[in-house]
């Protein structure tokens, strides 16, 4: 067999079973080799950065690689936005780059370009294949690199593709998260019993429900308070489920969320660090007087070093869950709060939420957090239009479960072609766009840079976009998307509870103030 | 003042004039700044690749660079596309690219990536400013070294631009084409006047009126062939200038073309090589046998070698011009054939061509060749998404003259919100859409590279454009751009000629079978 049907073969060995595409003429023999494995499913993407965010959000739903396929550097190139948001997410994700054949490179041709100082970029692990006879092999090591949490680059050219003589490679078993030693738990206990302020900031796979109820019930034996990162990758929440808060985006309300914490035990986060520098500001937000402790690092086990911890710490603690308890729907005109009401009031059980509601969803977290057991996927690296692409992957991850996007207007333009992708693949994925018809998140920071007492028109027209409007209906039935659009609470509501009763997807433009 | 503020004026001390923007955070006080510059226009593009293709359809109209704002590494990812596309066209074009505060980078905040290695992908120029003191004489550096054809980086970080005691930096001429050696003219027309079949392959800025003149002038006098690089920057074209067929996409194509030449000589265009590989075909489409002469390579002055060389070798001979002559607008369904026709029959004098029509405008070289005088832009670089943004920025540096976006259905969803920009700006944009409903090209280079043979319904689902069919008018109309579709030639005729008539930008929908 050719190198293609080789590589896709030992991907499909290894647990690989969808392949987000946008291909080209180099990756042809990639395509065709598909249909000669049919457990991997091609799902195709009109734009790169919808294949790459795809693969990140079904990466967080199945903590399992799916593979993207992508055509040279340019398509690399588009994909790398989602790329950075899914390093950031330390999502499982094998990326194969298509290229030229190798004795192509050295002509320069006119889609010649370096690939691998893009791939590098954002991967974790990143090989070229020379030859058709190893890249099986290297496909095995890929999928078990990625499956430690980062992106795998595999660099294909057409002719390792094309050429015969390839066998699939067996899976190579990935590396599990390591275990935290004892000196560190014992540590970390000494410093909960010390009586002084202490905080444990949760992160990475800490803010799913076995580590949750673990550091609640260290909160209720040592008085130790709980936060989970400002951007977490997929964190679990709603009603029985340990209540916590997330570090506030802005510094200013991430502050006293931190203030007065003597001992900051990061399990699976990072220490905080402002998302921009300001003037005159630190860009550190641990307090001064803060002693921080690292429990559990990217790699390490945080769910087993917290259990472990609640056993040392709190062997008789039960965790606290959160009541069930859902907003009322007020009436009247839709605003970001009353939308956010809707939401908290309606969201099914099991559903995924895909959130990229930037300013929009101030509100978000208060009005859900007592609705069923949900998923809530966040923008981890910042790198907008990521929403509508994580929301497909999501959906095919989890087909059995209803997907939730909800999306600012200007964010949700980077990657439109994405409501494609919703349609063509029959997606259970109802899209709220948060019409503000503004940047509106840049208006905000425009004044907290210290830029606003300069800026005029000039300025704020880069950030308004409301000449002309966005028609957000039209632009998704473009893309066989129903759509509807809301202006009031109640006809929100009405149209949220619709799209939430039928199965495809649908998509709701919430006019906003 | 600032440092933003001493970036821009710079920047339009320096003839720089126009800056496509896609900002965020760390670009607030460069935003600012432009009101305090009003000769400085910002344009706002709702997608980075949009910006960046923008840019390089004003500097293939103006000869000058405009300015791209864009934010951080992801910023930067989004805009690779087209900056790759810029690249291959030589164009000239200052690239602003905000990173964080220098403080701020140490501590990997979400939003931390190697920009560095992003820009380096694209740029012949790159430089990071590291004091706002320095930030002026940075940016007139960038400008002299993307004047040369280059795309020139600067990359901002925000102290950088937000902290005062900053001025304006006097403009650095640029450096102009290199004046073609007399011993290389004296080769090369040894060549000519040697009596064996000689070919000039014209490229770069030697497809302008002056240049095809000379070469038309040496062809009358040597006998020598003509013909254009298969994707040129800018070409112009039409009633009254040479005639010259540009190299074929499809390397069987083109060897015909090649074929019995003993010397090539190239003037601003690269020796020709296959677009891509395919198994058991040769890279290099030189004949055997066939002499390769550099008359003027990239930074050469192409334009005033070929005039040098049309004195030394066809003192007295003139150039043939095209005949004007239109194509008659046939009767019944729409073709890709008859939709080139209607093209070439009402295409108005001076227009813009942006092509990115792929396979569905192999017509429209003779359907046009003897309509009035044009200028034709092609996909220089193979990355496609690149049509509607270079039609934007050709608007905004040619503000008289009409723009025609030609554009196939797949490429156009890459970068389809430029359709916002167009109708922002009210830009006098035609914008024809090739709806086939599938990726043609891959369709077609799926049987070149000899992979149709295993190829089935999975391989050609992802070729297939049809499920759900992609409804352009609706698009358009979301983005405010009115639209119109097309099932018969005569009616692509009367919608053609309507938005030709009206200023403004229109979109029209040609559904191919």
């Amino acid at each position: 067999m050719n190198g293609a049907q080789a590589l896709i073969r030992t991907l499909v060995g290894a647990g690989v079973e969808v392949c987000f595409s946008n291909p080209g003429t180099s990756e042809m023999h990639f395509v065709a080799a598909l249909d000669a494995v049919p457990d991997m499913r091609g799902v195709l993407c009109l734009f790169e950065g919808t294949a790459t965010g795809a693969a990140d959000g079904y990466g967080r739903m199945t903590g399992r690689p799916a593979a993207v396929l992508l055509h040279l550097g340019p398509g690399l190139g588009n994909g790398l936005a989602n790329l950075h948001n899914a390093r950031r997410a330390g999502s499982p994700l094998v990326l194969v780059v298509g290229d030229h054949a190798t004795w192509h490179k050295r002509f320069d041709a006119p889609l010649e370009s370096d690939i691998d100082a893009l791939a590098g970029s954002v991967s974790g692990w990143t090989r070229r294949s020379l030859r058709s006879a190893d890249v099986a092999a290297d496909a095995a090591e890929a999928v078990a690199a990625a499956s430690a949490g980062q992106v795998a680059t595999l660099i294909l050219p057409a002719d390792v593709s094309w050429t015969d003589g390839a066998q699939p490679a067996p899976a190579i078993p990935a590396r599990p998260p390591s275990p935290v030693p004892g000196e560190v738990l014992g540590d970390v206990a000494k410093a909960l019993r010390g009586g002084e302020p202490a905080l444990i900031l949760l992160g990475g796979t800490a803010v799913r429900r076995p580590a949750l109820e673990a550091a609640s019930r260290i909160a209720a034996a040592t008085g130790a308070r709980l936060l989970a990162e400002t951007f977490p990758a997929r964190m679990e929440r709603g009603a029985g489920l340990p209540a916590v808060a997330r570090l506030a985006y802005l510094a200013e309300m991430a502050a006293p969320q931190l203030a007065g914490t003597r001992h900051l035990i990061l399990a699976g986060a990072r220490a905080p660090v402002s998302f921009f520098a300001y003037p005159g500001r630190p860009s550190s937000l641990v307090p001064d007087d803060c002693q921080v402790h690292v429990l559990a690092a990217g790699g390490d086990d945080a769910p087993g070093a917290l259990i472990a911890l609640a056993d040392l710490v709190a062997a008789d603690a039960a965790p606290t869950g959160a009541p069930a308890q859902r907003p009322a729907i007020p009436d009247g005109a839709l605003t970001a709060e009353s939308a956010s009401a809707v939401i908290g009031a309606l969201l099914p059980e099991r559903a995924i939420v895909s959130d990229e509601s930037n300013t929009s969803g101030i509100g978000l977290g208060p009005a859900t957090g007592g609705a069923p057991p949900h998923d809530w996927l966040t923008l981890t690296g910042g790198a907008i239009g990521q929403g509508l692409p994580l929301a497909a992957g999501a959906a095919i991850a989890s087909p059995d479960r209803p997907v939730i996007a909800l999306e600012s207007d200007g964010s949700a333009m980077y990657t439109i072609s994405a409501l494609w992708t919703h349609a063509r693949e029959g997606l259970d994925v109802t899209t709220v766009i948060f019409s503000n018809r503004s940047y509106a998140i840049l208006a905000m920071e425009l004044d907290r840079v210290g830029a606003a007492g300069t800026a005029g028109d000039a300025a704020r027209s880069l950030l308004d976009l409301s000449r002309p409007t966005l028609d957000f209906t039209a632009l998704a039935a473009g893309m066989g998307v129903p759509a509807t659009r809301a202006r009031t609470t109640a006809k929100f509501a009405a149209q949220f509870e619709q799209a939430l009763a039928e199965p495809g997807p649908h998509l709701i433009e919430a006019i906003l103030p």
